[in-house]
């Protein structure tokens, strides 16, 4: 496979001489900046976040800051999310929608105070659209990208790990709940959050020369607990169901479509809310399902068309072995006709038809 | 170095078979799609390229599409440039500027009728500015992603490989016009422009499934050409001084910094204008400027800060060693106090300071 021509426009980390260091074989690019998909091999990273702990490089979750009098309003505008139920330490999974309620990017929120509110990206420019709506509405408000550089910890010896660097108080932090806390005497959001089920934290490191320092500091806290370099791991995140944005749904598709109804509770006159009414009261004509994928299969760099009976009835965004569960795990968007769990079709990837069973669910 | 991970959320493109058959070795992402970054060498690459012709696989330049009855209005308020004075078969350059005027994108406009556009981008989901102002405005106007993928054709020989296939009327397209020629019976947009010095063509192909089979068109019409498969050419660019958003420039920059102040010449009251009258009148206070940097240069993957007498005076966004011109090509953003030509400074790379000396212009 070709490698990855280096370039300012492609942004390094304040983390990219640890990874590196670590052995990084695999990146891909996120919100312009490099993000590790690989050190040993994606089977061992996934068994070794199993059991241990890894340090991530996500960094690539660019901060949208959003500050001042008009933040919530702004805030308000674009959240289908009821923004006044969000507690003062909160995280918020917010689906961000087109006026058509078409899915724009699904950040992660952070309320850092009654005015300013980052919103942690997916891939992509969503500062551009909150920007936009801004400055047509004439909102005082700063619209930035600060110098915050998520960096995670992640998997079942993840709070020993922290408590090391950051003291005990990290095991009193709940689900998408953070506190601020101190590292080399400047105060860090940390929050319980995490792109895997394995347990963890993302500590969103506001200034880069704090980068390594903190890397460092975590890998000789961490020895005897097997710490590594790792990053998102997409056997793992496929078995627990964790959405990517660009792969599983994109402006093509709803909240509903992808099973975040529950995030659509907004009393306000949000962007998208009309056009989302429909599905609000009789659900989605498509939705995302945990769907078994039978025989050899190869990278799923494309939607794989999902067939039944020679008609198109959804199609699979995700897709790859897990040792593990012994199958190929894959999230596809299916046709409500074929959406019940247990039925069956067939996907078309570039290496020929495959049968296809939807799950339950997903694995955890 | 790492190589890139495969999955739907960085696209293929109608050409990337093409481009896997012809060897590229190195990708970027761009516009979340794979643009390919050498093939041979860069440097053979570049040789080539000024004595041939070469396709290009440049579908990651996706179009914005705004379409509707308020299409130009809406054009008007994000472009610094007089939308009026543009011609039916027009490509303008339109550097896009926030309300404080710093740049956003730097996209070329198609006119395809008098209520639709496209934007050719840079790096950077400028379609997110355009639809966040269309929908607080409330805008009549359709702002979608079609599918249309450039395909440039570069190079010395571009009119006469364009004529085998295109006909003689390629022959009169004038710079940044364009026509619309047939390809297998669909007509496609075909602008005499594109990202090198070389001269040549880019064509719109609307509708991935005519994109392998005009790639191959191509190469069996040229044969005799000597035409390759190509890529924009990161020696032959910086020596042409043609600027990349992301490197060069930022949303930290203003047009007139990058030297683009003749684009801003719209009489109507366009985002970002007032912010930018102080400079309209009196100018920036750092350019963009030709420099040649001594010694051994590694690749250049930061901004590199550009020194004098231990004060910083700038910064570096480009740099390669360029065989033609035996020096150390680059691109700087430089303060007046050592902008003119032949002023000296020193340059701070991750091997060391390096010498830097500023030039009256680019090499073509």
């Amino acid at each position: 496979m070709a490698s990855i021509f280096p370039s300012r426009r492609v942004r390094r980390t304040p983390f990219s001489s640890g990874v590196e260091a670590a052995g990084v074989e695999g990146y891909t690019v996120y919100n312009h900046m490099l993000l590790p998909t690989v050190f040993e091999s994606l089977q061992a990273d996934c068994v070794h976040l199993k059991q241990h702990v890894q340090v991530w490089d996500v960094a690539c979750e660019r901060q949208v800051s959003i500050k001042g009098p008009d933040a919530l309003r702004l805030m308000k505008l674009i959240s289908p999310r009821d923004m006044d139920r969000m507690a003062d330490d909160q995280c918020y999974y917010v689906p961000t929608v087109d006026h058509r309620g078409g899915m724009l990017n699904d950040p992660v929120a952070v309320k850092l105070a009654a005015d300013h509110y980052w919103l942690s990206l997916a891939d992509g420019d969503l500062l551009q659209f909150a920007l936009g709506i801004a400055i047509a509405r004439g909102f005082d408000v700063e619209i930035e990208e600060p110098d915050v550089s998520p960096l995670a910890v992640q998997g079942p010896k993840a709070d020993d790990l922290m408590a090391r660097v950051f003291g005990d108080a990290v095991r009193d932090i709940r689900f998408f709940r953070y506190k601020r806390l101190a590292f080399q005497g400047v105060e860090l959001v940390v929050a319980r959050s995490g792109w895997s089920k394995q347990g963890g934290f993302e500590i969103y490191v506001e200034g880069s020369e704090l980068g390594m320092p903190l890397w460092n500091a975590l890998f000789a806290a961490g020895e005897d607990l097997n710490v590594r370099a790792g990053c998102p791991n997409n056997i793992e995140r496929v078995e627990s169901g964790l959405l990517s944005y660009g792969n599983d749904m994109t402006r093509e598709n709803t909240p509903y479509e992808c099973g975040l109804g529950k995030f659509c509770n907004s009393p306000e006159d949000y962007i998208g809310k009309a056009a989302l009414a429909e599905q609000a009261k009789n659900g989605p004509a498509r939705q995302i399902r945990a769907l078994v994928i039978g025989g050899d299969i190869p990278p799923c760099q494309d939607a794989w068309p999902l067939l039944a009976d020679g008609r198109r009835v959804g199609q699979v965004g995700s897709a790859i072995h897990s040792p593990e569960f012994g199958v190929n795990v894959a999230i596809g968007m299916v046709d409500r006709s074929h959406w019940a769990p247990g039925s069956t079709m067939e996907v078309e990837t570039p290496d020929g038809m495959r049968p296809v069973t939807v799950r339950e669910g997903f694995w955890r």
